[in-house]
């Protein structure tokens, strides 16, 4: 590699990064995590960590590096004022509010859209909104590679590292090194699978092979749409009418007549899956630490909140007394809480509802929810 | 044995009845019931076994049949309003309210003191406000049978035939058959034992000669006065003090002066124990269900309430919602409690404090709240 080489290398690395737009999709209401995640009150405007801020706030924060205020949110028209209270400094037309849910097709499909529209060159890069990484440094140096492989023609996913056979996880099957300049671990994408049996996570964990599918890509606009435009010619329409209304005074009517009509469906199917199996899609391995804070047991286990002996307590003000207990108090009330010879419990105690369960049944609490949802409860959801 | 024998028995029997006046001694907070029980809100002022009626109106109803409107309340002057509630026909002379509490000893020694003053041939029953007892025939034969005993000149206690080596009530050791007329079970008190050891309990169930001591006992109010005069003769003379201006309109005045002054000490000690190591107390062995409502285990036992799948729950209107879980659940608001995956738990839900325990450390409330006390959090108490 001569001087020239490296020169012309490093501003074709510039430029990619600078064609890099954040996509932040805060959608999910974080069901298994009620009842202090709730329709009113979703998982991302929480401060699950004990970190001071929201869940989303810190992902905006996490991407400034990246992106600058070059940061899109789309979340649902419920929590504009909420979301606007998160991040005041956002601009009214990179905040897309969704009059009702539309899967994570619709929500990334039109952000592309808009950007494409705003600039076809843009490299975009969609991120949850609820998700917990640690260190940003590593965090950063895995989207700068994506953003690289992006530039060579890629939609790109950052895959996690498994530490342990996780069966709650996607895994993505990474293959050959694509020896993309400034992304060297990037590798093809051979098959995105499904949440795996015990035995075969720990053979993709023994493998080598696979990573966890966190849900966060990198791709150029222009790509994301052109399989968008395949697979889902209708979504791809609808979203393309209301991009071009956009930074236009029709925004909102076209908005309001359009958004209702697309189809649902989520993105791995209108795009991730389809481009993977024509060859367009690469992983980059990240080895920063991720959780998406699925339940209260990975709540308890993130939460750098004060101990009460064994209890951890999460909750401003939380008046928590324990004897002989362990596990996690959740305290968003000002009630005393006294829990007694009981071990790996999570409470979770809010206004008007209170979950009482051992710990190693966090991932039913969706049983709960599903049987108040059927009795008509749902003033509580 | 001729037929003026009985006529003569029967008369006797007829005023021995006659001659019955009930007090109850309405005092304890609780506290292994809290948070539903506390200082404002003490366990006899509650429903605790879903008969619709709270602990004292049940025990005032219970005594209905043996002493019509003879009966006494002795409580705290704070309770005053919701006694009258519980208790509308009560007439202010035979409501009791002390200023502050000076146990057991002054409450039933001033209405002994009270009672005679107003007929020193009165016999005199105590029953606590927070007792469960069932059915109601055996217990009043029990107590028939402890008048006849006790107009033949004894402090006639009436203990409990027990159904387990329990370690949590006090013994009481039954002699010989005193062969009273109208009390053909009445036994000498041979010794009053405190809680033993599991060893020890079960050596009492299998020697048959013990009781549990439920704290009930009839006595001739000039028998109860003379040995309270004799082992406290300070608090003798407090309360006789009291009681000869009770029924004039010194009543207030007198008592508001006396009462402050008065030794704390329990009934056991200023009278029972010293009395039965004088040969002056009998035993009347009841074989009526009774239970003294310690701890939530027991008011799960206890409780005809509705059970959701395995849980018990206790409250109006609550609304609870159990996958996989067994327990107690007592609500005092209206919120939605969800229980997953968790055995053998006890959960009590008030408006300002929540309790979550394993069932089998019932007992250890009593330390939380000491440890409540301790950090200055009374205001839950």
């Amino acid at each position: 590699m001569n001087t020239d080489d490296v020169t012309s290398q490093d501003s074709l690395q510039g430029s990619a990064l600078g064609r890099f737009i954040a996509v932040i999709p805060a959608g999910g209401v974080g069901t298994r995590l009620w009842p202090l995640s709730r329709a009113a009150a979703p998982k991302f405007l929480h401060d699950l960590t004990g970190s001071g801020s929201t869940l989303l706030r810190s992902t905006y924060d996490r991407l400034g590096p990246l992106a600058g205020k070059h940061i899109l949110v789309v979340t649902g028209m419920a929590h504009r004022d909420a979301v606007c209270r998160q991040i005041p400094e956002i601009d009214d037309a990179d905040l897309v509010l969704e009059s009702e849910p539309k899967d994570s097709g619709a929500a990334i499909g039109l952000a592309a859209a808009i950007l494409h529209e705003r600039d076809p060159d843009t490299i975009m890069g969609s991120f949850a909104a609820d998700q917990v990484i640690s260190p940003d440094g590593l965090f950063h140096e895995a989207v700068r590679e994506a953003i690289h492989a992006a530039a060579a023609g890629k939609i790109v996913t950052i895959g996690i590292k498994p530490t342990h056979p996780s069966t709650g996880f996607g895994y993505i099957r990474a293959g050959k090194n694509l020896g993309v300049a400034g992304a060297p671990s990037a590798q093809a994408v051979v098959e995105f699978v499904e949440k795996p049996s015990e035995d075969v996570a720990q053979e993709y964990l023994d493998s080598g092979d696979y990573v966890w599918n966190a849900g966060m890509f990198v791709a150029p606009v222009s790509l994301m749409l052109k399989h968008l435009e395949a697979n889902q010619p209708e979504l791809f329409a609808g979203v393309q009418e209301i991009a071009k209304a956009w930074d236009t005074p029709q925004r909102d009517e076209v908005k309001a007549r359009v958004w209702p009509t697309l189809p649902k469906i989520a993105i791995d199917y209108a795009v991730a899956e389809p481009a993977a199996a024509a060859g367009d899609v690469a992983v980059v391995p990240g080895t920063f630490r991720w959780d998406d804070v699925g339940d209260f047991a990975s709540v308890g286990r993130l939460h750098s909140a004060k101990e009460v002996k064994d209890v951890t307590v999460i909750g401003e003000g939380a008046r928590v007394f324990t004897e002989d207990a362990s596990g996690v108090v959740v305290s968003d009330t000002k009630r005393v809480i006294a829990l007694i010879g009981i071990k790996d419990v999570v409470v979770v105690d809010t206004p008007d509802a209170l979950l009482v369960m051992h710990k190693e049944h966090s991932q039913r609490v969706k049983q709960a929810v599903d049987a108040l949802k059927a009795s008509g409860d749902t003033d509580v959801l």
